[in-house]
Formats: C-alpha cells, structure tokens, sequence
C-alpha cells in the first residue's frame, strides 16, 4: 500500500515522471518536515497521505508531523479558520491563549533539524514561534483569506509575516496586503487512488443494484456534500425542466459534513422532495467506490455551487471522462473550458442550466469528445504528479532564495 | 502550562530533583524517541503528555511521535490486545495485512536517527521491522501478557524478540517464555496535575455543592469504572453492613469505558438500586477535580475489585492522605500496605470488608497516621519522578549494553 511513483508512470508516461525525478535530484540532499493537524479526515490528511510517501520514494526525506491537540484547542481554531474565511467571532484571550499553548506544549518534544519546514493552514502556524528559524519555512493554506475578520487576521498574520512563503490554492486568494511572497500550488486528485482508478463491470454493476440505481435511462449526477451552496434543491428544480425533453434520472450523493449544523436540515427537505419519485435518487453516503462509478456512468455531472473552494469533484469527474456543467465560482472555471470539456453556467440561470444539460443528453457524440477534452484537462494539470513536481520546485526554489 | 522539573521541588525535595537531574546527564547526548498510537485518551498518552515534556525540560532530547492508523487498524490491534489479556480472537490473515500495512506506510515518512526508540504497546510493535536497526529498542508494554492467547502471542513475539528489551509495569507481569531482558517500571502519578494537586476550599465547596454531595456525614468512596471487576454491587452490599453501625454516606464515582459493552448495563442496575436513597450517591462523570477532592474529603477509600491492572487510583488516594481498603488483587498489594496505609482484604469477604470499614470510621486518629504513611508511601514509590528516573537509568543501561 506504499505509494509508488512507478504506479504513475502508465497514467502520466514516463516522461512526466522522469520531469519529477529530475525536481527530485535537486533537492534530494534536503530533509524536509509537513506539520498539519490532522491524520485523517479532510482534505489536507488525504493529500499529505499520498504525496508525502510520494516525496520519499522519489528519494526526498520528508516527515510528517502531527499537532497533538485537545477538543478545547481543535473548537478554537475552527473557530479561526472560519474568521479567515469571513465569519465574525468572539476573539478572546483565552482561545489565543489555548491556541499558543497547544503549539508551545508540541514544540518542546518536536525536534526540528530538517531543511524546510511546511505548515498547513492556522492549527499549527504560530509553531514557527517556539524554534530558533534556521531553515525556510513555509506556510500552506487551504482556504481563501482574502476577506476575513479582521481581528483575527491581524493576530494571526504576525505569524504568517515570520515565514518565508505563503502558498495557496488558487491565484485570486493572494492576499495583497501580506508582507511575505505568496505562491499558487493548486489541489489535485489521485489516479491510482480507489476514488479516481479504472473499476471492472463486475464492481460497477454490485455497487449500482446495492445502491438502487438502473442504467436504463442517462443519469445526470450532482456528488457534493447536503449543503446550501451546492444548492441541491436547485438542482432538483432544473432537472424537472430536463425531464420535460428528456427521460433521464437524477443522482444526488453526499454526506454531511460533521460540523455544518444545518447540514441535516438540508438533507431532510431533500427527503420529503424526492419521496414518490423513481426518476430522482438521493444518497447520503461517503463512499469513494460509488462517488468514483457515478463519475464514470453518468451521463452528464453537474456542479451547481453557489460558492466554492476548488471543488475538486469538478476535475475528478472529468478525469473519467465524463463532461461537466459547472458553476462560474471559486475554482470551477480553472478547470472547466465551456464548450470544450463541459459548460460553464449561471447557477441561478436554472433555465439555461437545464437547456445545457439536455443538449449534452441529446448529444452523445459531442459527450464522447467532451469526456476526451476533459481528461486531457486533467492530465495536464490536475493530477497529483503536476502538484509533486509544484512542490519539488517551490522547495528548491526556497533554498535558492536562503542561500 | 510546559512541563517543568522545578514543579515538582516543593513535593519530592532538591535531593530528588539532583538525582534526576544527574541520571539526566548520563544520557543527556543521546535522541529518544517514543512512538505510540495516540496522543489523547488512555492513560498511555497520559503519562506520555507529562513524561515527554520533562525528559527535554531535563536536558535530554525526546521526541513523541503517533502512528497515523485507519478506524479498521484501531479495530484490529483492539483485538489484538485484547488477545495478549487472554480473549480468544478471530485472527485472520486480513487482520495481519492491516497492521502491517499501516506500520509499512508510517516507516516510509518517519525517519528515525535517534539514539534509543521506545515502541509503547501491541500498535507500533512491528515497527521495528521496517527499519535498519542502529540504536536500542525498547518495547513498551501496558497490561499483562502473561496469559495470552497463544496464536496472537507467537505472531507478535516475532516482532517483541527484535526488540533489545521489553519493559512491563509489574514484576509479575515478565513473560518467562520471552528471549530479550525484561524489566520493570511500576507507573506513577502525577502530584501537580489537576487530579492530584490540592485545591482550596472554595474550589472544594462549589463542586460538592454542584455533584450534591453534603459533607455532614464520613464519605466512603470507590472511584472505578462501572464494570463488573470493580464490583460497584459488592460495594453497596458491603456499605449496607456498614450502615447497621456507623452512620455514612457511600459515593461511587465511575465511567463507562467507550469500549465495553457492559458498562451500561451495569450502570442501569447501579441506578436502580441506589433510587430513593439518599445515603448512596451514584456519579457517572470523569472529571478530574471532583476525583480529586473526593479522594481528598472521603474518610475511607475503596477499591473492593475481583480483578485489576495496576488501580492508580489507590496511589492518588493515598497520596491525599485517606487510609484505602483494597483488594489482595493486581497492583493493589504493591501500594497497600496492610494495617499500615490502609488494609488489604479479600474482596469477596464482604463481612471482613466492612469490618475494616467500620474500625476506620470509628478511629480518626488511626485515619490521620495511616493517611500520612500513605502519602509517605507514594512519595517514595509512585510519583512522576520516580518513573522519570527509572527511565532515564533504563535508557543509560540499555545504552552501555549496545556498547
């Protein structure tokens, strides 16, 4: 189960993985340590668990450390997180003073001697703090910061002015106003990962019947967590008009994330909204194996988000070929080319929304070439080879502008 | 709130604190480096939480690190423990990949150059297998795996016997069977920590108000988890006796551990026997400042269990000077000593029990002189520092036989 870079060479050829080897032997001397604060769950600890056994089996010592933090401490920096993504909070003095001692408390038995040091997002970033600096430090963030709370963003860019690079995940979430250089280093999905890899007939057909779902109609897929800004209610309302050209089914598949408190609500409207219906299927699972045939047997996958981050979904489903129609917000844009691999749409649009959909159902020809266009999307720049290589030059880099 | 030997000066004296402070410079060049599996929840993160931070604050570098594991790993080495502790398991070829896998994939970013690892219970055990062995191991055993069930034992002793030495926390404990050197270090608690500092009235004051408990009458205590080794029934039968002569109040203190399956029940059948009486007061929390003082406000403490580990629960009452009645069972023996601090008893005598409980009540002044032996006891045998100082002379020793 060690990741191997061998297991990309199919995937990307082995001239992109002769390019990373390449990065890889000009920082192959270099020791370097991740510090996040978690080891499962969540994006962050799905990614370091790929790309740091990635790293070191490329030749590139790279540890991976974990803050050990109490429920106390993980309350209060959720708290922070959601500041800098613009949400006003109580600031005390206590938080700050449970989130400095928690950093403080792991310094004194996490030894760094390594070459570069890269923090992911608030839970550990005053760490840098409590260490004599002797090497680059960077601070990675996953979210956007670009319109937060202010008190909360004055405390903890004091921190962040002590590294030297921030990097985040999309060019528009720089924040002018910080002091130390800023690098983009965009997410991206695993093709050998049992979410994103090629599945038999035999897996696909026992996961379809378990679920409930007949492929004998197109099947038109939103996979996005039960929330109000991926807005699965107006995805219902545009598949009532798609319905009136096409016969089709719809799949909703999400979960809800644990700490959305109206998640649940969300999900129950959804409920009574597709009772009675057979051409409306509603799942609330998290399951990579039924996330990863639905991208591939669906006819059309739509993200119809009212706000996102990156939404990576966007580029795993067009990994498997599979055309999408996606919202004109957060990072959707990136990697949707409208009318090459997918549409770009309005989402409060629903009528053209629909209208784009039953053309893409209409069109089986013009699905065939779109689902090509937009793997080749992903080849190029989605796929977690492109974000290894961003990484191997950014450290190098680094120590070029130390030395 | 960093860990700091001087803490502990006005409870243990100079002269302890030089001699730790000595042993520490015997190994004050060499990296230690403890591996576990979590670093919250379980009395191994506790100690872990304290121990880590003094050994740097001491001068010797020592490092704390978690092995990163999926639910389906947690669920595996559970069985596997509980396996060493005797229970006969299905164990599968399956559940060998997991643990294997799961050590695999921690060795590949977890670089290990220090000068002496020490590996704490079943989780991280084959660990060693992955690396180039160049400095001491040290396995870390909790519990008792002197009765294992056999096909769990000689799999996992495959791994133990790479290992230069196993520690276990009583001398009963050593495994005769086992080819490596086997020594022993007794746990400890800690006095500066909120279960067992002392408290002021005040504070005293509002959490018995808060639990509605009266001080009018003698309190007699059992602080244990509601599982039937601790025999909370046994208990209220024996408090009955008790009541035909000395008018008292019974207080049992007690959780559920998360993973048992009984605890509930037993608790249920607690909560119907002590309804409409007001004489027996039933508290399911764990909260360490009303452990604290109740411990410290009981006239008597009981820890009447048919079966036990190493019940640190009588070191912290005897280290607040309250005399304990406890059971001829596990480490119980090595803390009481009988007539002395306390009395030792034969649990299922329940008329010798309560006797012993009666003579207690009924003699203060042999309450106060067993109350300061107690505390005496511990401060010789069962403090923190005490098992700081093993371990630095363990980690010296180990060292000169590599040498």
């Amino acid at each position: 189960m060690t990741q191997e870079i061998d297991a990309y060479r199919p995937v990307v050829g082995d001239r992109t993985v002769s390019t990373i080897e390449e990065a890889a032997s000009d920082v192959a001397d270099m020791h370097i340590l991740n510090i996040n604060s978690t080891y499962r769950g969540g994006g962050v600890a799905e990614i370091l668990d790929r790309l740091v056994p990635l790293m070191n089996d490329i030749g590139v010592k790279t540890g991976w450390r974990v803050l050990h933090g109490s429920p106390d401490f993980f309350k209060v920096v959720k708290k922070f997180h959601n500041a800098l993504q613009g949400d006003d909070i109580n600031f005390t003095s206590m938080k700050q003073q449970v989130y400095l001692e928690t950093n403080e408390a792991f310094s004194t038995y996490t030894h760094i001697d390594h070459d570069c040091v890269i923090v992911h997002d608030p839970q550990p970033l005053p760490l840098i703090q409590f260490y004599e600096k002797e090497q680059p430090w960077i601070w990675r963030f996953h979210g956007d910061f670009t319109q937060p709370y202010m008190p909360v963003w004055q405390y903890l860019e004091q921190f962040v002015s002590e590294y030297n690079r921030a990097v985040v995940t999309m060019d528009t979430f720089k924040r002018d106003s910080l002091s130390i250089p800023q690098d983009t280093i965009m997410p991206s999905i695993d093709p050998v990962s049992l979410k994103n890899t090629e599945l038999d007939e035999v897996t696909k057909d026992k996961y379809l019947k378990k679920y409930g779902i007949d492929r004998d109609k197109p099947l038109v897929t939103q996979v996005s967590r039960f929330d109000k800004w991926k807005d699965p209610e107006g995805v219902i309302a545009v598949f009532d008009t798609v319905r009136e050209e096409v016969d089709c089914r719809l799949v909703l598949l999400g979960s809800m994330a644990l700490d959305d408190p109206q998640g649940p609500k969300v999900y129950e409207r959804l409920v009574e909204q597709v009772e009675d219906r057979d051409d409306i299927i509603l799942i609330n699972d998290e399951n990579d194996i039924l996330t990863n045939i639905l991208q591939r047997e669906s006819a059309v996958i739509v993200q119809k988000s009212l706000r996102e981050g990156f939404a990576l979904t966007v580029s795993e489903a067009l990994w498997k070929q599979t055309p999408v129609i996606g919202s004109q917000v957060g990072g959707i844009p990136l990697q949707i080319a409208d009318g090459d691999n997918g549409f770009l749409v309005n989402p409060h649009d629903h009528a053209d929304v629909a209208k784009k959909i039953i053309y893409l159902l209409q069109n089986p020809e013009l699905r065939q070439q779109m689902g090509e266009n937009g793997q080749e999307t992903v080849r190029q720049h989605f796929l977690i080879t492109r974000q290894l290589h961003d990484w191997l030059s950014l450290i190098h880099q680094t120590r070029q502008h130390q030395s």
